[in-house]
C-alpha cells in the first residue's frame, strides 16, 4: 500500500517575513511536517524508528521557491517517497497554491542510523519493504557529493551560533530548518531587502546538539549564487553546505 | 456589534520543544494571530490602522500555562477584548483542550501609536467606538507599571542578540515573541531541563528593529521566580522587563 500525503496551511501572520511572503523557514516546517505525517501512515514515523532503536537523518534538501505565498492564503503541501535503495530514501514535495498554481518543489534523501552508536546502517526491512506511490513522475534522484565549494578567502559575512534551547527537537537534535535560519540571518541586509531565496540546496554533514558554538559563512560566489558553510570552528568539521540562488523580489508591490 | 475570536491549532512538530511540549513560543504566536483575527472582525486590524497612520503596540502580556499540550493535540484559543479606554485597550485570552480543560490563559493592554512620529495618541474613536462581548467575566486589568525590578548585582545569566531578518515582522519590527525566544535562551540549561515555565509577565517598553543589539540579562530571584531585562546597551534604554514562574516539569513521562 502507498500513501501521499496532503495537508493544507492557512498561513498566519508570523509564519511571514518583513515583506509579508510566507517565509522559507516556516515553508520548510511545514514540508517537514507533511513529511512525518505521512511516514506515520507508512509506520515509519519517528516513534516507529524509535522503537527499534533507529533515528531518521536528512541527508539533502533541494527546495525551489518559484512563487512566494502570503499571508493569508492556504497552501497545499504534497509529499510521498519515490526511490527507496539499500542506504537511501528519496522524498519529493510540491507545494501548491488554491488554483492549483506550483509555488515551490523540493527533492530530499534520507538515511537512517543507530541511535546508540550514532552511526549509519542499512535501511531496515520494514522500511525496504515500502511502496512508493505509482503514476507520478519522480523528481531526479539527487545524489550526496554535490559540488558545493566554499572558497574561504571570499566570505563575505559570517556569524557566530550558540545553540539553545529553542533550536532543538523532540529528538534532541538541532531542527533541520534552524540551519536554514542561521544562514538567512548571516546574509547581508541589502541582498534581503532586493532580492528574494529562488533555491536553497542544503547537504546535512553531521549532527549538532544544544550548547554546540558553530559559525556560519557565507560566500558571494556571484550576484545570483551564495555558497554557505557552518562548521564547528573549534574542530574545523563541517556541518552542513549549502547554496542558494537569488533573484530580484517578485511581489513586494502586493504587501498591504 | 462584538466578536469573541475562536480558532483550532492542531499542533506540528516543529512546534513542540525538546520534551514535545508546545513550545510557549508557539503557544504565543497562536495567541497573537488569533488576536490579529479577532481585530480585523472589529475592523481594527493592523492594516485598517495602517490606513489611517497608526500601529497597535503590545505594551504587557502575561501568560499562565496550566498544563502544556503536546504534539499532535487540536487546541482552541479563545479571544475578545474586554476593555476600550481613552489610550488602552485591554484583551484576554484562554487556550483549551479538546475536553475543554483550561490549557492556559493571558490577559493583555495594547495602545495606538502614530507611525509617523513614533509616538503614542489617544485611541481614535472607531477604536473607541468598539463593543466589548458581554456576559463574560474579564480578568483584571493589569497596570503598566508592575513591580519588577532586576538586581543587576544579581544577573546569572546574559546573552548578546543581535536582532536579525527572521525576528522582524510585516511592521518592520521586532515580532512579540521574539524576545520570549531570546529570554529562554539566556536561562541556564539545568533550569530548562527540570523546571517548565508556569507563568511569565512581559513588559514592552520600546519598540527595536532589524540590525540593534540588544543584551538579555536573567536573574535567579529565588528557585520558582525569575527577572529578566532586555535592553540596548548602549544607551542603557529598556526594551523589555519581564517576571518569569517555573515549576517542575509535569509530564515528561508522557514523552514518546
Amino acid at each position: 500500500m502507498s500513501f501521499i500525503q496532503t495537508d493544507t496551511y492557512a498561513i498566519r501572520g508570523y509564519e511571514c517575513d518583513a515583506f509579508g511572503r510566507l517565509s522559507s523557514t516556516a515553508l520548510m516546517n511545514f514540508m517537514q511536517e507533511s513529511a512525518n505525517r505521512n511516514a506515520i501512515d507508512y509506520g515509519i514515523g519517528i516513534s516507529d524508528l524509535a522503537r527499534h532503536g533507529y533515528g531518521w537523518m536528512l541527508m539533502r534538501f533541494r527546495l525551489r521557491i518559484h512563487q512566494y505565498p502570503r499571508y493569508g492564503q492556504t497552501i497545499r503541501v504534497v509529499t510521498y517517497p519515490t526511490f527507496v535503495e539499500k542506504y537511501f530514501i528519496y522524498r519529493d514535495f510540491q507545494v501548491l497554491g488554491d488554483d492549483d498554481t506550483l509555488l515551490a518543489d523540493a527533492s530530499s534523501v534520507w538515511l537512517v542510523f543507530d541511535t546508540t552508536k550514532r552511526s549509519m546502517v542499512a535501511l531496515p526491512a520494514f522500511i525496504r519493504a515500502l511502496h512508493v506511490p505509482t503514476g507520478i513522475e519522480p523528481m531526479p534522484k539527487l545524489n550526496l557529493k554535490p559540488d558545493i565549494q566554499l572558497d574561504l578567502s571570499a566570505v563575505h559575512e559570517t556569524k557566530d551560533i550558540a545553540v539553545g534551547w529553542t533550536s532543538i527537537d523532540q529528538n534532541q537534535h538541532v531542527n533541520n530548518v534552524a540551519y536554514v535560519g542561521w544562514l538567512l540571518e548571516s546574509i547581508n541586509r541589502n541582498r534581503l531587502e532586493t532580492l528574494e531565496l529562488a533555491e536553497i540546496d542544503l547537504v546535512y554533514r553531521t549532527e549538532t546538539h544544544w550548547g554546540d558554538q558553530l559559525l556560519v559563512l557565507s560566500q558571494a560566489s556571484s550576484g545570483a549564487t551564495l555558497s554557505h558553510r557552518i562548521e564547528h570552528p573549534l574542530s574545523g568539521k563541517e556541518v552542513l553546505v549549502a547554496q542558494s540562488q537569488w533573484r530580484a523580489t517578485s511581489n513586494v508591490s502586493a504587501a498591504t
